[in-house]
Parts: structure tokens; sequence; C-alpha cells
């Protein structure tokens, strides 16, 4: 007989419409490959050399103002510019196979605190409340130019930060691009059928199931999704209806920070290391429609498997044919829930 | 002016009808992040402590036979499995939001050869044709048994490879994987509305147009696609109409042997280094279908970007919102274009 457990499977992703290869007998084999060297030594709260920290010149000759909590600026390299000319051509007239567009955005850096030393786990709520109004704020603002705002934190050197000074970023243009599009696709399909939101239906079924959940708090939910493709990939969920970050009130603003807080505790307790990954949220579109299809969420796609040093590789099959995972999203669950809450680094 | 060498844009690619961002101003950004360690430390012609050295045993007790040219066997540590049950519940029954399927198939691995220091860029093309020739037999015999025969390399230690021995894989199944299937959906359409193989189109086009051809032989091409996402990404074609693999004649599988030599010491000499990638081949199914739309091809996806130690990160933008490059496609072929067929490490 079939087990999830034990036997290669594919599961459906279906806010990408996408299927993931899971092979859970595979955990067992002997890795004989790289390992990565994690970046747990101590740092000070201030580091003269990072152009991140409060009063420091950048590369560009500025210098940061002595802020003191959450502090945002343009990115000095943005792959977006908010001048860029048109195209002569637009895409009707193109080859259909050589098919472009010019675009134009801003890219930004937000930086989450003054202390070069303290991740978000080990911020507090409060200071973790004060970075999500700014999202917010910088949503708000930036959503009246530009259509898609794209918010995101690449943690760690393993995700091509070059910068340990805890901070994100936002990528605001005016195109939706591929991958919220093809969510948007699928919510929208979902929403004709049922006249529900894809997400708010997988939320409460998950809260009701139990079996993948990895935080939960008065109004957020954690899960590792049921069609995971990283080893510890979450989804962070509301339990209410809501379309864009911008439209959370003081308490799902709060609580936000709160379940951040306890899901990213729970993955640097996972290796005992700052627990490397990419995180994002994705929001109905600033396009000025209603959009009662979408729902707020963020993804930490993180890419740690084993332990501190042993990660998961997106390679071969996995570029060519399908994402593929070896232990099961619920095993994965089951690990993360089972963590402490309080931050490994503050144990005595 | 819109300009693409200077300008931000988005390129569609019309295999996986997906867009990915170019910044090519963005190429001048100082690198402050992580640096890779290239393994290029010489290695013995046969080493014995490696698994897949001809003579040794491997980890499940077997001893490798004493073989002389490409030799394949069974993963110790398959993805797939021949023998997995079925699915009690169809997905037909299943919620729509926690779909599942159990899959079927084998995962080979192949050597390229016994010698444990010569990867194909330093093979001659008479080892190389015999790989391909083994490639077609393992098609063959498995695509007698799956639909989908997925033969793949994973190149270095930063593409997750674990064993430095040069050799591939092939993972194959009862399914038809996601990428494959976007790739058939792209080609039938096409095909729909133009009555000829899309990638033939697209071949005959770049051929013509020479601005972003690597590589070229009397019956292949290679060419840096329109629509790269990775740095040095690749797609290798054929001039010809040919859907599978096992279709090749032999003229045709002693050039592919050649253009794969000439492609891949063009990016060993890039950054005198061993070029370090993903690469794979495309065919139509093996499903008793005749598929006229279907173009086989391979597909090298390499992460390097600067320098042999510094790599581009698909990350926070790229795995939330869309694929993104900095140096354009043209600036890419051109450089590898202009380097020399023969292999540096042979240079004296
Ligand atoms: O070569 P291995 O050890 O089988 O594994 C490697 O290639 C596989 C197929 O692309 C990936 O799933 C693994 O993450 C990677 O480490
Ligand atoms: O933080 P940086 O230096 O802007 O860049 C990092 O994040 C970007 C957005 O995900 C990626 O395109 C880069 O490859 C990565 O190194």
């Amino acid at each position: 007989m079939f087990r999830p457990e034990d036997h290669p499977h594919r599961r459906y992703n279906p806010l990408l419409q996408q299927w993931v290869l899971v092979s859970p007998h595979r955990a067992k084999r002997p890795w004989q490959g790289r390992h990565e060297t994690p970046d747990d030594t101590p740092k000070p709260p201030h580091d003269p050399q990072c152009y991140l920290c409060a009063g420091n010149t950048r590369i560009n000759g500025e210098r940061n103002p002595d802020y003191t909590g959450a502090y945002v600026f343009d990115n000095d390299f943005s792959a977006l510019l908010p001048d860029t000319p048109a195209t002569e051509h637009d895409n009707a007239q193109a080859h259909p196979l050589f098919c472009s567009q010019s675009v134009r955005g801003i890219s930004r850096v937000v930086c989450f605190s003054p202390d070069h030393a303290k991740t978000l786990p080990q911020m507090d709520v409060r200071a973790i409340t004060e970075v999500v109004k700014l999202w917010q704020q910088q949503a708000q603002e930036l959503g009246e130019r530009y259509v898609w705002v794209q918010i995101f934190e690449n943690k760690g050197a393993l995700m091509g930060c070059s910068n340990p000074h805890p901070h994100g970023q936002i990528w605001a243009g005016d195109f939706i691009p591929d991958l919220p599009a093809r969510a948007a696709k699928a919510q929208a399909c979902y929403f004709q059928t049922h006249q529900r939101p894809l997400l708010l239906d997988y939320a409460q079924e998950e809260a009701a199931r139990r079996e993948r959940v990895v935080a939960e708090t008065a109004h957020w939910l954690a899960v590792v999704p049921y069609w995971a493709a990283w080893p510890f990939e979450t989804l962070l969920l509301p339990k209410f209806a809501v379309r864009r970050i911008t439209a959370l009130n003081e308490a799902q603003t709060a609580d936000l920070a709160l379940a951040l807080k306890h899901l990213t505790t729970r993955y640097d307790n996972l290796f005992r290391t700052a627990f490397p990954y990419s995180m994002g949220f994705h929001g109905a579109p600033f396009d000025g429609q209603e959009h009662p299809e979408w729902q707020l969420h963020a993804h930490f796609y993180p890419p740690l498997l084993r332990s501190a040093t042993v990660r998961k590789f997106m390679v071969g099959y996995e570029l060519l044919a399908e994402a593929q995972r070896d232990l099961t999203p619920e095993q994965a669950a089951a690990r993360l829930a089972a963590l402490p809450l309080r931050h490994y680094s503050e144990e005595r």
C-alpha cells in the first residue's frame, strides 16, 4: 500500500500550478559533497566597515544618517531604474521568438535596525513591528507609482547576501513579474470556481488538519506547504481575508511581527545557526482593482537540508525536469514545530 | 532612445512561457559577497577512494568492473523506484489543494570514462561520442518502459556534484516532469500556428542573426538564448529536424560530440577553471506519439558570473518574482565566442 512517508510521489502546487517530486526514502543517502561554512562569528552592534550601519559612508559617498529604528534608502546599484525609455516596437510587432519590453522601477534597501548584530528573530516584537510598518509605508508609497512592489529579504551569504547587517530589499516595477503573475492566475481561477480565496481555504484546511503547522499566532499561521519544494520551506498565511500588506490593522500588524519572530526563531533553533533563506511577500497588485481572489502571504525559501553545513542543491533534475525534495513536508513541519520559541543564543 | 545593452528590460522565454529581467547597467556594481573556492587541484587518473573509478567498491558493497569506456549503473540512492505502489485515490477524488500521485522510475549514473581526471572538454571526440552513444542506448532502453528519460550532468561542487569523477545521471519516470511539460505545450502551440517546430525556426533565425552564437559545427548550433536567465546559459540546437536523441544518425551523433567539446572547452577557457554547470537533454516524450512539434535540444545552466569565484545567486527577487540577469545574452555570447577551441590546460 502507498505510504507518502515511504514512497516516491509528486505533489501539486496549486499556486504556481506546478509539481514537485518527493523522494522520502532518499533522506537515508550519505552526503559526500560540499560543506558550507556558516558565518556564526559574533558581530559587534556597530561595524565601522559596514556600509549599512548608521553614520557610515556608502560606496557612492553618501553618509547614512544616525538612524535609530528601521531605515530605508534607494539602492546604489538598482536593477530597475525610474527613467528607462520605452521600447520602440511593442511586442505585437516583434518576432514571436524575440520578444522584449523595457521596464521602469526602483530598488530600495531596508535596514531592519541600526544593530549590526541582531537578525529578525533576535529583535523584540516592537522593533519587528517597526519593520513591518516600514514595509507597509513603502508599499503604500511605491504602490502609487508601480503595479508590483516586491518586498524581500536574502539572509545569509549562502543566499547571495553581500552584507551581514540585517536588511531586506524592495524592488518595485511597472510590470507584474512572472511568478506573482502565475499566482494571480491560479487565485483568480480558484475564486471563480469556489467563490472563496484559494489561500484562505488553504489556511483553514491546514489549521484544521494540523499536520504541517510550524507556528501559529492569533491572526497568522505558518505551515510547510503540502507542495513545499525546499526542505524547510514555509508559507506564512493570514487566518482572515486580506489582500495587501497595506490593509492590515494595528492588531494584525503587531501579530505579524510576532509570527515572524516565532517562525524565524524556530528556523534558527533547528540547526542552531543563523538560518539562511530568501523570503518575501506577495499581495494583490497595485492596479486599482479589487482582487477579492488575492490573499496576502509570505514565502520562506531556506536552502539548508541536513545541518548548518549541508544544503539542498536545486540543480540538474530540478533545473531541467522538476523540483525534488527528500524529507516530506510533514516531517519538516514536525521538526520545526517541536523547537522552542526562545532563541538558542538566549539560552543559559 | 531605448538600447538593450544599457537599459533594464524583460525578455520572453517562448519555451517556458516566462519572462526574465535584464539589468545590463548593473554589471558595474562591486561584489562584496561570498567567494567560491574552485576545485582546480590536479587529480590522478585513478583515485582509490573514488566510488566511481573502475575496480573500486561502492558504498553498497558492489564492485565496479574494470570498465574502459563510458559506464552506466543503477544509482545506489535513487530518487525514483520501479515498484512504488499506486496511490489509493486518484487526483480527481482528492481535495483540490492537496493533490498528489505516486510515481515509478529509475535513476542511473553514467561515468563518462574510467579517467578520474578528464572532464568532457578534455576527452577526445571519439570518447565523447561513446558517451553520446551510451545516452542513446539508455534512452532507447528506458524509453520502452518510461515516458520521460531525463539525461543530465551536474558538474562541480557548486552544482551539488558530490564526486569529481566526471559523470552524469539519468532519471527516468512514468510521468512528464513539470518543465518538459511546459516546453511540450509551448512547442505544440507554436507548431499549430506556424506548422514548423519552434526550435528549428529559432535555430535558423539565430544562425542568420549571428548575435548570440557561441559554437557551431556542421549539424549543431550553440547559442546564449535571447531569453537566457543564467549569465552564460546556452542552448545547444540541431540545425535539422530531430525529435529524440535516439533518432540521430552516425554523422549527427559524432558531430554532437564535437559540438559538446567545443562548447565545454569555451566554458572552461572563460575563467580558466573547470566551469561548473547543470546540463541536460530535452526531446519528445516516449509516449508512442509522433510529436512533429518537438526538437531535441540541450540546456546548459552555469552559475558563474564574474570569475571562477564569483557566481550569480538566483535568490530573493528571482525566487519570488522573476529571474534576473546583469550582462546581456549578446555580451555573454560575444565573450564565449571569442575564446580559443583549445583547452587552457593544453596550452604551453
Ligand atoms: O548527485 P546526487 O548526489 O544524486 O544529487 C545531486 O543531484 C540531484 C539531481 O539534480 C539533486 O536532487 C541533489 O540535490 C544534488 O545534490
Ligand atoms: O543583494 P544584492 O547584492 O542586490 O543581490 C542579491 O539579491 C538580488 C535579488 O534577489 C540578486 O539578483 C543577486 O544575484 C543577489 O546577489
